[in-house]
């Protein structure tokens, strides 16, 4: 097949251009097409759909990966995504790929996700787009475990185009291969996280803080959701969008309609 | 009425704690409650769901709202919210209001808008939030041509609890009050923006960009819509939640489930 009439895949990620679970991703992604990675130069995580418009954007070339073209960029994933497409490759790519994630975006987390956000932002251009996550934070994590999975999720996409605005929120529980039972698409799970800021002094006597947190699960007896899915040994798959209208309570809500 | 019976209300923004916008949302809270500010020590526009995990927080109280406490937090939008309820108050706030947002975040400007992510946390923490935004970016926009439909969005929401984790994504016309027309209960639009990065040379020989875009409405027809209730004069109030989950395509993509 001529090098053109493969297909264009861009990958990008949240932790970073140089973190392991990108390059695996890259990895996997060029036996499917042409390769571009455009990704942030540092970690980004819980940039959720920030963009940069206060500030100026650099793009700088780097040859770390298995592409055809790659850069690293100063801004967010969600600005790594635009700068690819606009600016970049002046048109849109076929799929969009964003991980591997070095630990969960599943249920709530979606919305912090540096990650998701990125393949959000790619739905919201009309492609099919992918994020990926590995329910596992350490710095050697093996993203090796799924990859067959990873690969046919790709492989379907780019097959069956996925209906317009929608991406793929994927979570890869931390199993060994064999332990992987497939995959269940699943909803995001009702749950929050509990803060707690934990308060430190500087050397002049000044408090500062650190985010801390607790994942609480509002519903651990629901069997249609990703965190039921992941507990259970399944990839959850979740189908995400950019619409936030909570559509059952417009009619509740028209009450409004009436203050003068 | 004794103080402590009074409703406790949290105002946030993502323009900065010393923007007009919240200096007038502020001032409309003081009549429903005791009001407690703690918003972003610089503008923070754009920042969308983004959290801070990377780097620590700092809180500093300011003395420029009448307000019975205050404080600016070197954090995002989402950053103030946590900080003020885990911190701050140490408990929930019975509203929380984020704004007056110097622009529109109607339709797809809700999932980058930091005004938006700030309401959104306060419902993921099972409080009543309203964002509040005005569609004139002017550094003099007149804030008090809505205010009756504001003082009336507050009470209600105080009266009547919104349903749990819904917020409210208000938008108001740049209109004279007279001009303004009424409420309309409406969706987020679907809709996008065409990016554009304008290159430019820094003195060093090097480029940067600007991320520019221009928004397009991709449907112009509906009338059920938060971008038409604009146009033709309204406030928009679209209910707002925090569930990505595109439910009506779980089925359709099933077939994930078969990959082995």
């Amino acid at each position: 097949m001529n090098a053109d009439n493969l297909p264009l895949i861009l990958v990008t990620n949240d932790d970073g251009i140089y973190a392991p679970g990108i390059k695996f991703l890259s990895s996997v992604a060029a036996k499917f097409g042409r390769v571009v990675v455009v990704a942030p130069d540092k970690p980004q995580s819980g940039m959720g759909h920030a963009i940069t418009i206060n500030a100026t954007l650099r793009i700088q070339k780097t040859n770390y990966h298995q592409a055809e073209m790659e850069y690293s960029c100063s801004g967010t994933p969600v600005d790594c995504v635009k700068m690819a497409v606009n600016h970049v490759l002046k048109k849109r790519p076929d799929l969009v790929l964003s991980g591997i994630n070095h630990g969960s975006n599943s249920s709530i987390n979606v919305i912090y996700s540096g990650t998701m956000s990125a393949a959000i932002e790619g739905a919201l251009e009309g492609t099919p787009s992918i994020g990926f996550s590995l329910c596992d934070y350490s710095a050697d994590a093996d993203f090796t475990q799924a990859e067959k999975y990873i690969s046919q999720l790709i492989e379907q996409s780019l097959k069956n185009k996925m209906p317009k605005g929608i991406c793929l929120n994927v979570n890869i529980p931390k199993l060994k291969a064999a332990d992987i039972k497939g995959i269940k698409v699943v909803r995001q799970s009702k749950a929050n996280w509990v803060e707690r800021f934990e308060e430190r002094q500087d050397p002049y006597g000044r408090n500062y803080y650190w985010l801390t947190g607790e994942f609480v699960n509002f519903e651990p007896e629901s069997t249609d959701t990703d965190e039921w899915a992941l507990e259970n040994g399944y990839i959850s798959v979740v189908p995400t969008q950019a619409d936030m209208t909570a559509h059952s309570q417009l009619t509740g809500l028209k009450y409004f309609e009436t203050l003068k």
